[in-house]
């Protein structure tokens, strides 16, 4: 597997300009979901499978599991602005600076999983309450200089999500542990 | 009960210059214990009582518990803005609209009294990794345009969680509900 693929094991998230009510519901449907598959994929894992970078210079499986539940309240804040404020700009974070963090590289991952739980039932339950013009409300990423819709938002975050969980399983797969 | 102290039950919180070691243990434990006080105090409570103003004007318990949520987790992140930022000036958000959205004055409680369970769990467990020196960093609030220093945002914060409790233990006292 070419270095390439290790960090984009399942390329990259491509916004699109309107997304039918179908895709909205499948996606929130699926990002319900996510925690219980992150789970999955590492609550067998030793203390020293979880130390195991998923690449060459990349996160450690515990890392990477703080940083979903780290991301992940941030953007839930990020939808929040944006249905409260006009297109507003959100606040950046430096997530490698996060994941260095002596929590982020100790702290038992069943917290942020546990978090994860609650957090996405909460993210879900109020997606299930935006109509399509509040999906259609965005916030503007001053590093990207971007402005991103709520409805490619949560596209993104599904990405996400699966993202890094295939860092996980990919390891694993390679490794041989599952 | 004047509406002053309907409104400020257990009165403000007053920084300090520096605050000991065994003062910030305690409040620790004390932000750990937070979300299982709230719940008690809500969770044998009907929809109406729920849906009840805490004062005239005031949010109801519902909007209260689902704030505690919210500010929770953006005070998470601004402790995690400064831990890796120089006195960041952190995003603030509007509160008041935040509760005014429909999921703030219509979804059930349990899903952030669960959410505060396992977000204060991550909050106290990076809390405890923490250096004296780590401690004194801050973050600087635009609409004060203040400085707070860590140690002051963690007595700030186990203050905001037992003045909205405050809040909603009142109330039920005040209507013979408890």
């Amino acid at each position: 597997m070419t270095s390439v693929n290790l960090s984009y094991p399942i390329g990259e998230y491509k916004p699109r300009e309107s997304i039918s009510k179908e895709q909205k519901d499948k996606w929130i449907q699926v990002l319900e979901e996510v925690p219980a598959k992150l789970k999955q994929a590492v609550e067998v894992m030793t203390d020293s499978q979880l130390d195991t970078p998923y690449r060459d210079g990349g996160w450690t499986v515990r890392q990477v599991v703080h940083h979903l539940a780290d991301s992940h309240m941030n953007s839930y804040i990020r939808f929040k602005l944006s249905l409260t404020e006009e297109t507003p700009a959100i606040r950046p974070y430096d997530e490698k600076a996060w994941s260095e963090l002596k929590d982020s590289k100790t702290a038992d991952p069943s917290g942020s999983l546990a978090l994860l739980q609650e957090l996405h039932g909460r993210w879900t339950a109020l997606l299930r309450t935006l109509t399509d013009q509040q999906f259609k409300r965005g916030f503007y990423h001053p590093d990207t200089k971007e402005i991103i819709t709520l409805e490619n938002a949560l596209g993104l975050y599904v990405w996400h999500s699966h993202h890094h969980i295939a860092h996980i399983t990919e390891l694993s797969r390679r490794m041989g542990w599952s």
